[in-house]
């Protein structure tokens, strides 16, 4: 609900539409550098770490180092030893950016 | 506060110790067959397995395949290119095991 509320928020859609094209730029240039699998796309990845840098509920802190859950998905965007991946990869403003900018 | 009334819940405990257990058998054995990066704990798969698999909040359906997120972040599982983790693994029953059992 807070979320429902925030996300038409002119500064909200303005940073979140700043931050998806500076991570879509990062990616594109990662792609180039053949850093990353080719068969992601930045959507993908915004989603990703938008699931592992969530917080956990039920688990007591001290046993949970979110850093690696991190590490090792981060690990899966290398390329080399892949499996293939089902459906398609989400476009770059999955989490937010031209749908939003449009509704301004 | 729905899981806060479920986790005491006997049936739930029993359910829960159950799946730890057969997880952190199915571990042991990957980890043996060399099929998973050594550095990791079961306790690490649990933990990377409910991020991911948790609903995104506030991702239109149909634009977030949860799939995706699933096989990239396995692929990061596997023995090879792997970056060294922060940390330390938690253990087995990071979710839930011998815990809550001792307070039966």
């Amino acid at each position: 609900m807070a979320w429902d509320a925030l996300r038409p928020d002119p500064d909200n859609v303005r940073l979140r539409r700043s931050l998806v094209a500076a991570i879509d730029r990062m990616w594109a240039r990662a792609l180039t550098e053949g850093a990353v699998r080719p068969d992601l796309t930045s959507g993908d990845f915004m989603l990703l770490l938008a699931r592992v840098l969530r917080p956990l509920p039920g688990v007591p802190s001290g046993v949970d180092d979110p850093e690696r859950s991190l590490a090792i998905a981060l690990d899966g965007l290398r390329p080399g030893l892949t499996t293939p991946l089902p459906g398609r990869g989400p476009a770059a403003d999955v989490l937010g950016g031209r749908s939003e900018v449009a509704q301004d």
